[in-house]
């Protein structure tokens, strides 16, 4: 089956297009990445590279795909893996600490490709907007499970600005410890949202009614 | 005098020059701004436009040295207009809502010039960082004036890192009611750290001694 063969290689280099694209744009930003940039990193002549995008912006668009898709399953690994809404929070503001090296080189990758597309007046702005959007969604989910369904999107957004004020800030002072005190912070005041977890208290409520 | 008169037409325009960069490194960023796209906004030939600025890279210092110049202004404006150290801090909080068209529209042109030249490795990156150490000193000096002598950088920081946050999701998200409650919940902040001016306090104690 040689065409299947083809198709799959096909799509492995299209993959591998796509990757490389992804890490120079987060690391040189999208505007200074050329064609060139990309497929000197695939090791891929410029015909080869044609064939499968021909403009920047569908290298962009692809990008975009990419990074939605990896959010998604970040997301759903800390569904899956933390019991409480509280602990997936946390998950939530412990990713600052495990990518801080990134962020304190590069930024964080959502905020600072939507800001430069912001800027180009890009018309992916929108798609790339989306992957904060993903966020903003599961942040809210987990406050609504926490009890605070009344001010879920108001918290999922604080706590969203809040990490993107952390990721500018180490990216522009390079500082390890300033991360670390402000990811506690975020600990501590989820702490105060929420001491208890709903069904706790609602054992609790159950088992010991209050004495007349 | 029309040596007197050609240097001061010549520094106009290295003037204009620099305020033109200025607002297009803002508006479209540094790596899409042009040579071309700076003389066409002021108006100038190539020779004459070389005749000031030889590089980008030179009219990048320029628009930092200019940007630094602005902030120190109008850091020393909120120091002699407000009497309380509560009341400018206010005053930097309230500049988010002050600025929000351009902020939804551009970001913050300290935070995005900063990630752009992180990105770029452009060795301006520590340059355009002291705009924002000039915004910590100031505030550390005020959170040091409200008593909080021990803690002042970490609130500095802290404060800095709201404001980051707060323009990144306005820019990604265009929503002004969002940095409305956000600054609102930064002047809450701001009272929960020292409900009482320090003169007030001591001022206080001195008129109304604890009855025994």
């Amino acid at each position: 089956m040689p065409s299947s063969i083809t198709s799959h290689h096909e799509s492995s280099t299209r993959q591998r297009i796509v990757e490389a694209a992804d890490a120079l744009f987060y690391q040189r930003g999208f505007e200074k990445t050329s064609f060139a940039d990309i497929a000197g990193q695939v090791k891929l002549s410029r015909g080869n590279f044609y064939h499968h995008f021909k403009t920047k912006d569908e290298i962009l668009s692809a990008v975009i795909e990419l990074r939605a898709a990896h959010t998604q399953a970040m997301l759903e690994h800390w569904t899956a893996s933390e019991e409480t809404p509280m602990a997936r929070l946390g998950c939530f503001a412990e990713m600052l600490i495990r990518n801080r090296k990134d962020i304190q080189r590069y930024g964080c990758p959502v905020g600072t490709l939507c800001a430069e597309l912001a800027k180009l007046e890009h018309p992916a702005h929108g798609e790339a907007g989306m992957i904060f959007g993903q966020f903003r969604h599961w942040l809210r989910e987990q406050f609504m499970a926490l009890g605070r369904r009344a001010d879920a999107d108001v918290l999922a957004m604080h706590l969203l600005s809040r990490s993107q004020g952390i990721a500018s800030l180490a990216n522009a002072f390079h500082d390890e410890t300033f991360i670390r005190r402000e990811v506690a912070q975020i600990h501590d005041w989820l702490l105060t949202l929420h001491p208890e977890e709903p069904a706790a208290r609602r054992r609790a409520k159950t088992s010991n009614p209050p004495k007349p």
